[in-house]
């Protein structure tokens, strides 16, 4: 199981860094690069066109503002691609969502919420579990715990009021 | 290969055909059904929850306005869930988009682009290609065809001008 | 009288305080609990189809983002539900504010301002002074001190020009 | 029962009618009228204040635009106001929804999706039947045969795959 | 000359205060007052209805949020009013323009920017101007020193370059 | 008492024409040009320049998508000028709104709705009644036949229900 | 002078057109193609890397929804890249612009209005006119007609009134 | 080769400052200035008339809110306007961008990012290369380097992982 986690420029580890640790936590192997579709697009596009023969199973994308990303990776792959929109300093992340989420016919990009590294990781274990009985085994555990916790806050919630 | 499409009203079926057709083209077997997390939340619910024993393994949601359908299934199954916004009478779609794309931390919805089904087909079949190696060689032909026609277009424009 | 107050997060509670407050100082039960329309459904299902029944008469739901609670608790009770859209870390409320009010046909929900908890109460307390005349009689003494507070300020502005 | 609703042009009727027809057909008495906050200010502002006198017990105001018709409504009355934003010729609703749900802090406005005069209706007759056991009966199987619907659409859609 | 300033909350005076100051700084009279379209509604139509009488000329009318506060002032009087959007905690004053400058016809609102409190003062000296000649004399002077102004910060710039 | 109104394409008159109609059946002289801030900057400037000596009392700038044609008439003269923002066939006009409404600190533009010409036609008017007593006359007249108008639309609602 | 227009759709030609049209009248040659980012992201690169050595000197870029063409573009070439956004049939174009004028730094592309197509063509021009005086030469004479053909619109306008 | 940026307000200048030290650093005579279109429209206007006689062979010009500086420029000049929308305290610089990049047709601006600085220089840089070699020659390496700091984060990000 292999994953890569393509982000555009290195500042957008901080946000990038909560799929990159859920993945690892559930025992997937990740790769963690930065490239630019604009910056450095032979480079970029070299990855995705070698990422099945590689081994990767799932790409994400994270970019932010005019966020090409994940759409030239998803144009050079037949992998499926997720897209993680990165909010930047002006448009409160709305310039990445619609740059990501906005694909034309015939290359879909997986866009998940601005600024959402979580989901974004969780989304490349829910597809990679369709394939490994055992991240869906461990996916099931996650969502139990996950519940559990809400219960928990919710039990918190109650006993102060 | 079982897909299932929940669409929130049979008005979306019209949009929703895209994706139907290019998964059946692909000879994937496709549930097309209508449930609203509104107005029949328990189908909706009972059939997310049943969704992997009986086999699914990716499902679409589709839906308008304040779209919950794809974010409600995926909070009632561990399946990856493809969220399609289906542009309604008001604000141009942006409001189906916000609700299917922005899912808070934990159940991550995959969102294509407004009316975007022929993409919501075709990232459940690069997903479902994880798995089955003869959808992904279907999809790499696929995708040259795509090129090719593009390709051809091109030609055609150049001969007219 | 008996209102609910679901939030999707106990981090909304600081906002949510608001609307517990008002409805407590008018005399009336509040029960506030943290359940997700995607991470605890069953809860929140649970909870809506059971309202009536255990005597609740108006539902707040509070969430942020693709905000589907109130519309969720909507879907599986008949009682009148008040959402309360949370602003988030970006999109400004907006994503919240269309995931709540936005809602199809058949199943309303009575949205409120992005962060207007006063007002989420308020509005639970002039529906159920359709039928208790003491809430009535309390909401007009209430509209008469707001009144009057604006009318101070007024003076206090007048007298400091 | 009774139940006013108020709209600033008669050009909104056609939409405001769903609700007109919905609360008629649950044996609501409905007062319709023509009022508008900017162009009959005293007219409305004197509806608003003897409202309750005359024992309406909801008020759904519809208007568009810079829609203030609701808010000043609610702010002359004591009873819950449902504001039901109008599409208009530009902004695609927009100014309309958020002129009715942002209201300040103190005066609250219950509002529902632009053009979402149905569900106005469905959610004065929600905040009746607080009150009146004869109009939750009927909102039971009201929500039950919009179910029915849904699943006979449903069948249908099987039907023809 | 007589102008009022009409807020909706004392909290907006802090930005009010740049109109307050220009006009005083041109010999306007001017009355600064609280009075809230929805919390004391009767207190602002009287004011707009007994305006003209009182010898004012222009009215200010400034407002956040669902801001009604200038159109309700306009609906009441046949003074020209100025509304001033107010930026609020959410929606960065998206909802308070809309919700001033889309008035429908027949009651004009003259709009200025959000938080535009010194273009509201210069729009009212703008429009006092047509009368009154010792005002668009000092304008013609306020004009001249804005321009020498921009001027010598241009000169500033060159010299640090 | 005479009235310029500029638009920047003669393509928008057919929506000017409302400000224009209302301004003569009102008796004031209007002068009604095609001027662009962009393809004739000179005439504009000139135009602008000269307005106040020329004897007109309020200029309306009417202009789409980027809307320069206000702002720059409103730094050319010291006239109140009205700005229209009228809708193209991109953006639904918040463009054109934006770029009239949100200008700089020091030159204000009294904006009105998108396409609100009659609004801006009635503002002119109002504007022209702080000096022209007839003016203001006939603007209670104005506003009482509008009143009348309503309630003679309401009569006709309620005869029909 | 050698300018290429490069669009994403042989659909978006009939907008495109208006850029090639006015290159033409020039006596620009110019090379109009159909590539994609997306579908035929190699040709689309080539293009890029080779258009300075096969003289081009500025290339046009047209590109609807997540319109990533120009930006790819830019990063494959150091030519000015002009970028057109498309309108498609949801989100108005605001997509389209989005993706197009919020590039990221290091990497210009020069954006145009939305379906602005003639624009580009002249902004080609202009750009080309720094280097041919024969350009700019006629670009002043174009400058004076169209200067002159609203001074005509201004007329006919005039004798209609 | 020299470049003119002119600015709507000094207090553009922290954001302006990367146009300015890019096009020095290439070796272009750059005149840095504050003019208004609103506030000294007679400066901006003059200095666009004459900026091809002195010279210039590029305009940047930067604005914010109601952006108008760099249309006006264009309207006045034949020279290729880049358009730099500046972020302001309100609407998050959707109105600077809209302001500018918006240009009815006839009259181009070259708009990029919001505070997009950075890039207009390098467009600026882009447009001179097509006349001036060295400057094309200066602008590969830029670019190279570019890439190259790219690699080198990518390669310092896989080393802390």
């Amino acid at each position: 199981m292999k994953v890569a986690i393509i982000m555009g420029s290195d500042s957008d580890f901080p946000v990038v860094k909560d799929a990159y640790d859920i993945l690892k936590s559930f025992g997937v192997t990740v790769e963690c690069r930065v490239m630019s579709a604009h910056r450095t697009p032979d480079k970029a596009i070299a990855f995705a066109k070698n990422a099945e023969h590689e081994g990767f199973e799932v790409i994400i994308g994270a970019a932010g503002k005019a966020a090409h990303l994940p759409g030239v990776l998803a144009g050079c792959s037949v992998l499926p691609v997720i897209g993680l929109p990165i909010k930047s300093s002006t448009m409160d992340g709305l310039d990445s969502l619609l740059s990501i989420v906005q694909m034309p016919s015939g290359v879909p990009v997986a866009s998940v919420a601005i600024n959402g590294a979580l989901n974004a990781g969780l989304l490349a274990l829910q597809i990679l579990s369709i394939k490994y009985p055992e991240i869906r085994a461990q996916f099931h555990d996650y969502k139990k715990q996950m519940a559990e916790a809400v219960e928990k806050k919710d039990a918190n919630l109650q006993s102060q009021l």
